[in-house]
């Protein structure tokens, strides 16, 4: 360990040593898979309780989350990060941190994508750790479902079905968080280990923009390491025509380059002091490469803040929303927005008419956060 | 004072300059019962305005907030944060770093009181320095209303009244101020020393979750050490009948350990990066004792967020809101919600219908502070 | 660079590193004018795209976002931030550090100027770099809009017109972005260097409190430095009678004083850890010189947050909000509010009947920003 962050460390050590404890408490959350398992080669599996959980609909034989041991020593990140051992605490697992030289930089369409017809989605996805390319000089360790963050975006429609399968090819353990769902997270989300699958299907109820993450414990280092992206539930009933794009905000907390890819780092993720922070994975890539409309368009934003950790104070220089959806829409709207907070974990739904031509950025304008990267281009082509 | 502590003071040795100058201005603030007096035993009690305040209704006497002091230099306080002086500027007065042993965990228990029939509610409370078992190693110096953190649940309902006493038995100076009130603060909300008590009656006007909290300055100093609570008015009306839990959210900030307790400590509050985070006063305690509920049951979360200074992001995983109400309940509802931002010193009703069986962790979903121990269970049974 | 700064560089070395590539991509934002202009004298403007940039209404000829260079490394600030060569990326340029024993501490009015008959708010303002005392002991080198932080209030009516011209008197390149206004930010927002105007109108679609501030890169420099200010901009239906008052919230981040005056430092508007907060520009100004109003009457609290990075939540103490517009005013209103959380970036009205007399404390109830300086008083005679 270089000496920065040694002196970090011993700074530190006070408030370390206590969350070291905090985290022990909540490490492992029973319920949602959270007795992580030990998953490490050559190293037996020796409580995966989520290899016993019941199969999906039937509760009963699982311990209760009252009774559950809540720190699993016997998990590999649980042990890792409360020692330091492994990795330091970072997402430099598995295949994560190889091929730097092959990740090549690609933009991330903000599109919506088209509802599929019939009114049923079927989605069998993967957990992979791979490296990620969000900047031109800057590859990431990343956690991802189907090998990029964010994950896909998801489009369904409030009461069609979506079938959702995922394959864990991850070193450690992990599993999905529908926001959009109503189910009991103990079975539907539990968490898997290599080569494991865990099928679940859900109904979504209200319209909105949604997050999706791994929600293996820590659930802090699983988001803050990419497992995450949003679920667009329209309503039945078409909302106005519009272009509609989607824009998921996350902070990065990364460690020192590694043979060319940082890893994400636990400990700053507690510190909540974002190095980078972006739109839908790769800071200011809308700048480089902006959304394009055309003069008269409705533009939809469906914005969801993945964090880990802060809101996203969403705003359009130059214009002003004139429909924010609080709840689900196309009920509650507010009119005549600069400036709306999306919560992390959340989603809403911003709407501009654009009646003007030009460049108009859109950006977190908690501008601390902004500056680091959740800025981008709406143009306006006339 | 350790190694890494006097690194970090000297590192921000610039900064806490400034801030120290700062604090002089906003530490005492005067109709707040904010000239802080000098109560240690055998020091003149030189500057005590609050005691030679008007007696409630007539604030005519007091000296105009323009012209009075902005820092009182004979506070202890003010004296201790400021010079460093007295336990560092921590909550170790008193009675509350003492008899660590004997502090005995026990959960806080969520569930709203039913009300009080004859629509007056009378209280007599006790400010007092205890120490409290927030998870099974750790104590912290608090201060308190009624010996626990939060202090009790109040429940009342618009147009009731509710008549207040508060007793000071601590060593400083403290007060009460209750968001659900319309009333002077200069004359209600004013600081009391050891052996003083102040009485005050009021009649809310709206339906909602709202903070108490101890008013004398620093604010900061007296919400991050444990004084505060909910008091939760329901409409005339009743709301549809549910489950009803209030939640408060707080932050602590600590010290190292003395004698098997942690002080809280005012630097750390204003660095505003919490130890950890509790709903009820102890990390995670919902995890390891769950809230239970049986299915069909609809679920009222009355949320109130302490803060000191962090907003709550609150969510329920596998589950949404069908109802958040922003304002007084049950006007200007929204629908379909997966998370909405409770701000600091605010509160939230929110709703939900538990058709669906299983074990649901409730969070705040800004994770960094979730990981700190904002989380529980809520337990649907079948 | 003294020690404590160099130990925290060294420290945050990691990160700091990685900010400054982060910052490339994002320090510059073309079409708002973000290439940053080499104005300093002696040396040759080498890469004024602003200064080439079009005339207003014909935006065809400037570069495209996606193609041009994102950072521009003539830039006299972005080199000076990148590489901290430039009184170490603080705000102490031109005559912004000079004069601190002229700079005179005064009362920010806080009083919503009338409305100008007619229909037509001409302005023409003046960007200046000027030394501000905040506080009896703390003047800050501020870049200012009209000499002063936060610039002037503007109050304006859905449907009336805006002629704004700006002219540079500073020595770096600065712009102006109305929240308020509907307009390509690529001409109407576009930098300017010393010496230069720019002008452009609009007419207010939606009533509200909205935010100004310059919108040159990088813009959480310009914001963090002074650069900022409130549009009030009325319903065309008058609101119910009330005593009106503008309430602007920004953070501080300080470097060490030089010859009495503090630079804004940009490394710690990256750490987002404020040293001082304020309503107005002057922490706890209103505590001393209290914002006065008779019982009886009803209170409008116009609030907009600056940041540049933190929200407020705002907050009554004694009193409660019968009405928070999130919206423009009047619509949805939303009733019976403890607190509420105005974005960074936003704006929202207050709304509440003075009809208990005595002093109450208005604060920024998320403490450890409250205590920095967000606190005031709004007495209400008998």
């Amino acid at each position: 360990m270089d000496d920065p962050i040694t002196l970090r460390l011993s700074e530190l050590h006070d408030r370390r040593t206590f969350l070291t404890r905090a985290s022990a408490l909540t490490l492992a959350i029973p319920g949602v898979g959270a007795a992580l398992t030990a998953c490490s080669p050559g190293r037996p599996n020796s409580s995966d309780t989520t290899r016993a959980a019941p199969a999906q609909g039937t509760g009963a034989a699982a311990p209760a989350p009252g009774t559950a041991q809540p720190n699993n020593s016997d998990s590999r990140l649980d042990t890792a990060v409360v020692k330091g051992e492994h990795h330091a605490g970072t997402s430099a697992t598995g295949t994560a941190a190889q091929g730097a030289q092959s990740a090549v930089y690609h933009r991330f369409d903000p599109m919506l994508p088209p509802l599929v017809p019939g009114g049923r989605l079927q989605l069998h996805w993967h957990a992979r750790e791979v490296p990620i390319r969000i900047a031109d000089d800057t590859v990431v360790a990343a956690w991802t479902f189907e090998g990029d963050v964010p994950g896909p975006i998801v489009h369904t429609r409030v009461g069609d079905t979506v079938e959702f399968t995922l394959t864990n090819d991850a070193a450690i353990p992990h599993s999905m968080d529908f926001h959009a769902a109503q189910i009991d997270p103990k079975v539907a989300f539990r968490s898997i280990v290599k080569g494991e699958s865990v099928t679940f299907r859900f109904t979504p109820k209200f319209a909105g923009a949604f997050m999706y993450h791994c929600g293996t414990a820590p659930v802090l280092m699983h988001i803050g390491s990419g497992m995450f992206g949003a679920i667009i539930v329209s309503p039945r009933e078409p909302l106005p025509p519009a272009k509609e794009f989607v824009l998921v905000q996350n902070e990065f907390y990364l460690a020192d380059a590694a043979n060319g890819v940082r890893a994400s780092s636990y400990q700053k993720m507690l510190d909540m002091l974002p190095d980078l922070v972006a739109f839908n994975g790769r800071p200011s890539q809308y700048v480089k490469e902006p959304i394009r409309v055309k003069r008269g368009d409705r533009v939809r934003f469906w914005i969801v803040d993945a964090g880990p950790t802060h809101p996203c104070h969403f705003h359009v220089v130059g214009e002003q929303f004139d429909t924010v959806y609080l709840g689900a829409p196309p009920a509650t709207p507010i009119r005549g927005v600069q400036t709306f907070t999306v919560p992390a974990g959340g989603g809403m739904c911003f709407e501009l008419l654009c009646d003007v031509a030009g460049e108009f950025p859109f950006v977190n304008h908690g501008f601390g956060h902004g500056q680091k990267g959740a800025i981008g281009f709406l143009v306006v082509e006339p």
